[in-house]
């Protein structure tokens, strides 16, 4: 853990201009206090308002040509995690009897495609309404293990799945958005192909390591993660390694993402349309990716 | 109402290459068409399956160097329209009884930051899950009628605010978004403020007349309009005549947008994050400016 004194400077920093945390600004405090020794890896604390714009340090530059959709259309049979609430509509009003149609919904959080906010596994993380705008907009690195999870549906990304995109693309751009694509989005439609139990009621399907989620969270600069699964973690899992890795270093995840396939590996920018209701732990998300 | 052989060609063409819908593409057609004399504004259609990638017949470039919020943070003591219900929250598990956190939450489609789906107003319109994704992505045109708002709470955004806003800009981008900006959104901590009800229950916000949001959808090439205010039409609107216009011309519509006034009124990039459920009216959504 850090000092209380380089907290506070990291604290200063990540608040000045707007009152605003600015991953960048995080991150590059973090670089210059690392630099000066003092640092371990930090997490990102919760903000005492909710921010409103963010700069990005250096500007940058979007061009693209195309819009692609990263969320599944949601419904009542989609997928959920082994006991939890499914999503509800109950119809309230139609156009023919009342000149106009509106829905009451119930979604459970950690539904469909959506964000965990680092307050899913953390007391006192970020919650969804106090993640900085400026971390959801974020240049999107695909990591295609659809091979490795072909031959094992238990497949955890590793360190070197890492190391091998960087290989052929250099070094995760900073504040990167790391999306595993191992080929599960297909099964969305079909929620017992997706969720995969055995016998036994274990979930199998790919995930990150977590000593890949560590990495990432220690050795690189991301925003979050991004699954095309049910969870961050394998599905096999029993210690959600990934889930407290990504939130213990105020990072959000994003899972039951969809037609990552679609996306180039590298040179895409994604938008994260994620969750703002106070004190959220997690909540739908829409993700468009810009390439 | 266009012949349905017209209606054929024009869906042909939405419907060309991936199957998707692109409302540039809609909008080349309805242009070409338009010029042999063929076509009225035309409705647009929900379609037959959610759209995956839609492209940009034109590649785009963005440049920026802030990311802004325009979605309000959400809570139960949120306006809603009046008789609605609130936004629900209902804790499920904590991090410290059950090693995470999570909530279920109850969300009727038209509250908070939200958008209008054509299919709130227009039976067999295009539903959340429908919406062209790019679409989605539009620069985003600040109308600032602070000034006539602040003499007139009732105060219904014209065409001569329009031009006004094209006098000084050139005229609207084709694919923009419109957005009021009413000085409306400091009131959303204050839902009572924020309704204005009167001694008779009928509600005093601005919002667009409805011979505004007509032009909008025959004269210029938008994908929707944004409201920092409950509703597209004024509080005191008896006919919701700007939903029925931006409904029938297959726009959006997204309401109690946050934080325009930080916005550039030109030249910003508008992403909305909207909902992705079947069958959708509209619901939450989040938006972000890039400038």
């Amino acid at each position: 853990m850090c000092s209380p004194e380089v907290m506070s400077r990291v604290q200063a920093v990540l608040r000045g201009g707007n009152g605003s945390v600015s991953r960048r600004g995080f991150l590059g405090a973090t670089g210059a206090l690392a630099a000066a020794g003092a640092l371990a890896p930090l997490t990102l604390r919760a903000q005492d308002a909710t921010p409103v714009a963010t700069p990005v340090l250096e500007g940058r530059t979007i061009t693209y040509g195309i819009v692609a959709n990263l969320s599944h259309p949601l419904s009542p049979t989609s997928p959920v995690w082994p006991g939890r609430l499914p999503f509800g509509v109950e119809n309230e009003v139609t156009v023919a009897d009342d000149g106009f149609y509106a829905n009451i919904l119930t979604i459970h959080e950690h539904i469909g495609t959506h964000l965990d906010a680092p307050a899913h596994f953390v007391d006192g993380g970020t919650t969804t309404d106090l993640i900085d705008p400026g971390q959801l907009v974020a240049p999107i690195a695909v990591i295609d293990v659809t091979a490795q999870a072909g031959a094992d549906v238990d497949y955890a990304l590793t360190i070197d799945d890492i190391l091998a995109w960087e290989a052929e693309n250099g070094e995760l751009p900073l504040g990167a958005f790391v999306a595993m694509n191992s080929g599960w989005s297909d099964r969305f439609s079909d929620a017992e192909a997706f969720v995969n139990l055995d016998a036994a009621g274990v979930q199998h399907y790919p995930g990150f390591h977590p000593d890949a989620a560590i990495f990432l969270a220690e050795q690189r600069s991301i925003v979050g993660i991004g699954v095309d699964t049910l969870s961050q973690d394998p599905g096999n899992s029993t210690d959600f390694g990934t889930h407290v890795a990504t939130a213990g270093a105020g990072l959000y995840g994003v899972e039951c993402v969809a037609n990552l396939g679609d996306v180039p590996i590298s040179g895409a920018t994604v938008v994260v349309g994620g969750p703002n209701h106070e004190g959220g732990s997690g909540g739908l998300a829409r993700l468009l990716a810009l390439y």
